[in-house]
């Protein structure tokens, strides 16, 4: 075998704001040969996720960041190209953390391996994987949704609030969906099975919040931060619980980040906010999955996910995530099956 | 017996921001007469709280807000003065809502027969009234410190506060106060038995809770809000607990809350804001008393209150409590024991 050519997107400069042409660089270098107990990558799906950016930054938080020059954090499924590995066999199939790159070589730490028969491949980045776990533990083990209680859940149409409306569907919630944009709350509603769709670009939020969610919000599980978590604060139901996800509105604001004014609703609401971090679950990952697997043969969930293709694009397919124009797992397409 | 004189500060207007000399009515007129089922209270002591100012808004809360024209609604001690009601007799202490008045009428509803010979009556307004159940409750059934944990409070020098640390000692945790001045940090580490105590007016927050607080914080108990809740957000241990007590900096503010810029610390840490209203654990308080009233005896726990003469001064007691100049729980005495 030839040696190949890895592309690698590294990180060149840490961003202020929305990351630019500075941020990145590009580098072409041979791809490495795997040493003793080594096995080489080739990357075919790389997840695009709205943590990267919290990767960039130099400030202490539950992982480190991205060092500069070091090749950019991602998620990722890659099939195994050449191993020394006795656990890997050349074509196995594996999700990891492999970076934005062609190649990457791999001790095994931290792979896990994927049956391709069980469904699309790209879905093991999505539903099957980090994104599925997010909404699945976030939604069930901090929102803690009961039956016949309202799930209002923001970035509705995006790889987590998508299957976080199902799945309290599932549970025999009434899930309400935040989102930007007539065909994202079309999505939400007639493709996912959401009771109902907000979209905050044309309405206020607080208002139809009101009315979507008559009798208060239980669970408000939120991506975004915002205006609209402060919206969200001021229609909770007694006792509520607010998953804290994320807050992509928040992550590149270059004067603070704009905290919730309304946090003194959790008080009279009796309310809680609570931060989570999906690796803290790992050891539930499988059950879990097996559980999603079911919940998609059953077509009880979709998975959707939003393909960008070319290692190239990674700047652009970031720049779609904190712009809202995907729908479904936005996922990088890096390589053929 | 002839009719005795009553005086009541009832709400004139609503204020904007702090309330001024157009928020009160003084009026004076003869105290009522007890119907049948009915007593006549005479009101001793009237609990000044940092919550009376949301009282006086017009929003929804955990309870109506006081109306226009009606007496100020406040915490009080008082003898039955005559009594139509079977289960009262003239003489009895009790604590109930009596309000800003020297006579109040009541049938009995919400009204607690107090012990006078278990300890001074100004403490059935502090530790052992609602202040007390507030720093209990929000500490050990929302905080849930656990022995060794470090427990950071604001308004230590407080009525809540003061207590909060107090019960953190009695715990086996560290205990660490921030309050506003010289007088009331020596205060809080030489009479209450805090561990440290750090002086927001003079001290760099973020930087004395970090020292104060090596290990991080694991249960911070929030009475004041505002730029002290972001400090103590920035500082957290994992899997931190916030109970959301108050933001007394905060409830005269006449722009808008300060929302916690620094909330995203909950997602990093994986910690949870939680706020509580001290009424939900009405069905508890008599076991909470009991065993407060047992670490008092046995010297664990101390009472200070600050007490102001007077029902013509409540607009200056108030006043105080909102600048901070009280130490210990605010009190005032409108009649004689």
């Amino acid at each position: 075998m030839s040696t190949p050519e890895n592309v690698q997107i590294r990180l060149n400069q840490r961003p202020t704001g929305h990351p630019d042409e500075n941020t990145w660089k590009v580098v072409t270098e041979p791809a490495p040969s795997p040493g003793e107990g080594e096995m080489l990558l080739r990357n075919i799906y790389l997840s695009i996720d709205p943590a990267m950016r919290g990767w960039l930054n130099d400030a202490k938080s539950y992982i480190p960041p991205v060092g500069i020059g070091e090749v950019m954090r991602a998620l990722s499924l890659s099939q195994v190209e050449a191993s020394n590995h006795p656990g890997f066999e050349v074509g196995d199939y594996v999700t990891g953390t492999q970076g934005v790159q062609l190649y990457a070589l791999s001790d095994g730490e931290g792979l896990r391996k994927v049956d391709p028969g069980l469904g699309p491949l790209p879905r093991y980045l999505s539903v099957l994987g980090m994104t599925g776990m997010t909404a699945y533990f976030g939604l069930l083990e901090v929102g803690q949704p009961k039956e016949g209680e309202t799930v209002l859940v923001s970035g509705a149409a995006g790889a987590v609030g998508g299957v976080v409306g199902q799945i309290a569907k599932i549970k025999g919630c009434r899930a309400v969906g935040i989102c930007g944009g007539q065909e994202k709350s079309r999505f939400v509603v007639e493709e996912l099975g959401f009771d109902a769709a907000i979209d905050y670009k044309t309405e206020d939020l607080k208002r139809a919040i009101k009315s979507n969610c008559p009798d208060g919000v239980d669970v408000y599980f939120d991506n975004v931060g915002g205006e609209t978590l402060d919206a969200a604060l001021a229609c909770l139901a007694q006792g509520a619980r607010i998953p804290i996800c994320g807050a992509i509105s928040q992550y590149n604001a270059t004067d603070g980040i704009k905290g919730p004014a309304n946090y003194l609703s959790l008080l009279v609401n009796r309310a809680r906010m609570q931060g989570f971090v999906v690796f803290d679950y790992a050891a539930s990952y499988g059950k879990a999955a097996a559980e999603m697997a079911g919940w998609i043969a059953q077509g009880k969930l979709k998975s959707k996910e939003h393909l960008v293709e070319g290692i190239e694009r990674f700047p652009e397919a970031l720049g779609m995530l904190f712009r809202g124009e995907n729908l479904g797992k936005l996922v990088l397409k890096v390589g053929e099956e």
